[in-house]
């Protein structure tokens, strides 16, 4: 091919092509309807209500049934893994995870990244990339935003002075998006659960019951929605290579189906306000069963309404030990079963 | 949590909380769209037309194209499997489900359910819980309603007075829902198929050549759709410990399955009009290769309707054994391969 | 069954009902939705950003966003298989594939076909039949038409005097369907690729670098979704009986991936303009890797335009071999890793 333009080479990007500065606009626009949401159920089992009841997201302020928070984030992160982790030997974490509009039915999601940091590993085989990206509709509007960090294979060897950057230990429970109306009796009306903001408290464990087991064609089908090319999702035989040796399952799958199973206990948890941090401790493959429990970090203020508040939370995903039978949560990280950490906190109507 | 109103436990209700006269208002509605039988389709292979040609839906007299039945019911039912079965042993058997209205792409269902009957088992170990269920749209029109009793483990001990309801042996021929127009030829041009009303005769075998075989993720999948939460379907973790020892497929999968390989022989049954009972006889299983069988039961008339028909119907689903290899229809119901057998009608045209 | 009128019979069609000029019209009509083009790409992985993207559908003169061409052509060819190919051998090849006119949400297919040629084998157990299809939506407008020429079982014995139809070697450039409008510079955009028609140039050999492994759930839910019975993808029992021993993978759906693998590399190619020729040289099994290899044939003119062009490949799908590690491509036919070989042409903006 004679590339007159500099483009997306087909072997992809690798560690020295990422300078700090460095913007991409990621291929392809992508516009979702409500066909993404129902096989994100279908895929997931997810049961947040306000995704699936069109008079409840209206009663809710909605001007239509808004599309699954972290459906949105699976697809925007879809479009970035051509350009930002083709290459990459593992996705090592997530920050300062905004989610700044509701996305409905019809809206069309572009995305974009910028290269905020970078770190050679000392072997020079790879290196740390540090990358912000956003998603935006087809108003320019953003929808979402957020940091994470990949290490990336070197072309021939990682160098250079690092860059790190500060990335916000959390996102300030000011920029959280609340309601534009107050929280309507319709919510606890249809999770029939009492369970609201003043009922959790700091330190407080949930082990989720239910557990899932994932399926290859569940995973790759999730994945494939999302348009995520990320190879070593989908290709049996060059995973075969690899020190796993197997296809891995897309960690955004690990952590919306964390999502599903956390719905028992936290009924009323209606949105996601922001991811903080996060980590993929261990690899999922086909054949494990996921099982979540939920640690509860703070409760938090939303400035100006006394209806809703904020739970920060824990979600400690861990395969094949079912949550109840994890050791103390302090100890969760760290345990082998754990396969997801991820620090969020999410939306639930206060008593009034 | 602090739980100040009676809340679903995390554990699921146990025979003791079943009380006659208990209600249950399930959680959560769920608006259905044209992406719900889209997934339907992609699922079971279902082919009744009505539900896959607008135009023919609107010569049918819908103001859009229903969503199948069974899809309906699938999801009806899953609305009442956390507060019904989520500690259920077995599903045993359903009664008097009648098909009250049609549910449309936009319309939003809700469950509700009351205990009409419980007895409990000898050793105390379990008992049967029997419910009356309803599902209702966003008018508050009722769409469906069912009886179903189900096998339910005891939190201590199972006791009590018996109350076993009095379930109708069938649904009477005059609470058919029949087609607001006469049948246009429309249907029968859809189809290409001349098997009308006429064609059929009490005791006549139809045995439906297709075969389907299951996979983990096919009825996982479906069932995540119906946002059924039975965790016996989705933990092959907790399944070791269980006599069956791995997950099982979800007894309205295999329904919805038998219903669609029963399309060719059946081309022109294009609704379901009840069904009068039914029963999983065996359990099935992921690879489990699915046939069906029916043996006409008898036609019925439609009153004031020259132009349309039931046909009341067994349908007997077969595991790994073709419906042609199957002994004679009586002995279906004990042959070790039968997994369903349902006595239901279906309308058809009358030859004019 | 008491058929008063011919009726497709439960066991299928078998060569002694292929008359020369015989039609069928095939059953059901089908209204596909955004439903299906999302099902689409959670199954096949497809990235043709004008099927994914409402503007840039817009932008390129469409009314609403077109749904995949290779979705049109494997519902609609589903549509023929009970009556064309239910007691199919083999699928041996397809020629003259032309999509006429675009399919949006909501449009119904409906599929007719006509017999144009027969041809026994000499060992009489089997014979080719040829047959001209056609798929045309609500308005009467066509909007496919292809040839394809299938094995089919004898019911007793093939004979006859062989009349093998005169099948074009390839559609004439002057036969595609241009866009409506001149491409605007928001396709380039949307793709993030400056590859275009000038810089592809005959002889050129593109290695698709991704792989994807087809899971059983995966290709039986796509088969599923067209509406394709063919038994031969579903039931694991009856293959145990077959040569193969087991499933086999719909051929569309290889075609389908093949498609969707080679996105990257041809990012701009936006649309089929039309199929030549094709064959499926070797069986996909669940297990199976795909890969896809393109070779450029020729760059083709579209009359009057100077804003697009067509591009005519070579598209082989090989198994378990990634693409790059395959002979050089006159071989590639005949290579026991090849799986598909496909003559088509693709249309793709112009240098201005």
């Amino acid at each position: 091919m004679n590339d007159r333009a500099a483009s997306r080479p087909l072997e992809g990007y690798f560690f020295e092509d990422y300078a700090v500065g460095r913007r991409f606009r990621h291929a392809t626009p992508r516009t979702l309807t409500a066909a993404d949401q129902a096989l994100y159920i279908a895929l997931t089992g997810a049961r947040q209500p306000v995704h699936c009841s069109a008079p409840l997201a209206r009663a809710m302020g909605h001007r239509d049934t808004p599309l699954d928070d972290l459906l949105v984030f699976n697809v925007a992160f879809g479009k970035t893994v051509p350009d930002i982790s083709y290459n990459a030997v593992a996705n090592l974490g997530y920050a300062d995870v905004r989610f700044t509009a509701p996305v409905y039915p019809g809206d069309t999601i572009s995305c974009a990244s910028e290269v905020i940091g970078t770190k050679a590993n000392s072997n020079a085989k790879s290196g740390i990339v540090y990358v912000r990206s956003r998603a935006e509709n087809q108003d320019g509007t953003e929808v979402m935003s957020w940091v994470r960090w990949v290490m990336v294979t070197a072309r021939k060897a990682a160098a250079g002075i690092p860059i790190v950057p500060a990335s916000p230990k959390e996102v300030d429970a000011a920029r959280f998006r609340a309601p534009s109306q107050p929280i309507p009796r319709a919510l606890t009306a249809a999770t029939a659960s009492p369970r609201l903001w003043e009922d959790y408290e700091a330190g407080q464990v949930i082990d989720h019951p239910a557990g899932m087991t994932v399926e290859e064609a569940d995973h790759m089908s999730a994945t494939r929605l999302y348009q995520n090319t990320a190879r070593v999702h989908f290709d049996a035989l060059a995973a075969k290579s690899t020190t796993a040796g197997r296809r891995l399952v897309y960690g955004g799958h690990v952590i919306s189906i964390c999502r599903a199973l956390s719905y028992d206990g936290l009924e009323n948890a209606f949105a996601i306000a922001a991811i903080h941090g996060g980590t993929h401790s261990n690899p999922t493959f086909a054949g494990d069963t996921l099982y979540c429990r939920t640690v509860v970090l703070a409760r938090q203020e939303i400035a100006g309404r006394a209806d809703v508040g904020a739970l920060r939370l824990r979600m400690i995903g861990a395969k094949d030990v079912p949550a109840a039978a994890l050791p103390p949560a302090d100890a969760g990280e760290k345990h082998p079963a754990v396969v997801l950490d991820l620090d969020y906190s999410v939306l639930i109507p206060r008593r009034q």
